[in-house]
């Protein structure tokens, strides 16, 4: 059956998101030079080069590795509203998901179909209604909790995630959105299942007990 | 010059201690079982298993090898009010320290010596003032801030702790006393400089940029 996975960068005190962070204000609290660090493994790989079209070169190598297959696994992704308005505003017309995309929202709204195989579908009737609608859509492959942290924490409460893999940069966001929160108890069992290094993130893995 | 380090457990979701630790009721929130499962790495070394006398046997290794450095380096430690009150009720005797501790409070009291070369200073001058006396306590050797959270918050603001090490626990807590909290704008920086594997944890090694 299909996995149910989150794969995330977080920093190193536990946000997935600076304080600050929006569009048009890249100055508050600093929060661009933060964002930029957490990512910045990320930016060095191959194949996320190639595919946002950044040029040629890139790492290649286990955590390239790993970047392509989280792409490559994925049938279905799941986001909440605000990760989704925010998309919306800053996606290229060719946004970057490739499968279909339930959206958690109490907007009622056609399905937006975009080209490149990415259509957005707009779920009332909350997260496991959304999760099944994912796992009719994924086929074989994989669905995708992309975030926000929120959403996150919804279905880790529900105890569906199967797999956690979290990109942990050695940064200090101060503020901001935090991955774990809400969780009720007890909370979902996960053990180590492979640790990745780099120079500018620790690639956890965990897996569902 | 002497190092000033941190080397604490961390659970999953960033808390040093999970909510409803006392000592006189381990059934809250099952705080026992999330603290066992926040050590069970440490529980299970060779050099930990001899100093604390949990009998022979246990694991030998680079982790191992980090638990002996760890104490073999330490030439003073520093503490919270609240850890030396939890410690001073269910210590040995020979408090497991070996080294001057000197306590951040308000309380004004003599030094209490301990058999076993641990000395306990009563600091009534902040931090600072604490670190100094450490310095000069610790010769060649190093300076762990040992605890609570809030201790090692002041220190990370003081722009001081030179090593970040981290033994980060497939476990969440749900609540308790996070670590990363009350940071200081712009915070201090730290640089990924070793990670090892374990299958109840994973050590991270961070220093200050």
């Amino acid at each position: 059956m299909s996995k149910v996975f989150v794969n995330i960068g977080l920093s190193l005190d536990g946000y997935m998101a600076p304080e600050g962070m929006t569009m048009d204000n890249p100055e508050v609290k600093n929060w661009g030079a933060k964002w930029g660090a957490l990512m910045a493994w990320l930016l060095r790989q191959q194949y996320f080069r190639e595919k946002l079209k950044f040029g040629p070169g890139g790492e290649t190598g286990p955590v390239n590795d790993m970047v392509r297959h989280t792409m490559e696994r994925t049938g279905a992704n799941i986001m909440g509203k605000r990760m989704f308005e925010q998309g919306e505003a800053t996606w290229p017309e060719e946004a970057p998901f490739h499968t279909p995309v339930y959206v958690l929202t109490h907007d009622k709204r056609e399905p937006w179909v975009r080209p490149g195989g990415t259509t957005f579908h707009f779920i009332n009737d909350g997260p496991e209604r959304a999760l099944q609608l994912a796992r009719e859509a994924a086929g074989h492959r994989d669905i995708r909790i992309s975030g926000g942290a929120d959403v996150i924490q919804q279905y880790l409460n529900l105890g569906v995630v199967d797999e956690l893999e979290i990109a942990l940069a050695p940064v200090l966001f101060g503020g901001g959105r935090r991955l774990f929160e809400n969780l009720s108890e007890p909370g979902p069992q996960f053990r180590i299942d492979r640790v990745l290094h780099g120079p500018a993130a620790t690639h956890l893995r965990y897996v569902r007990q």
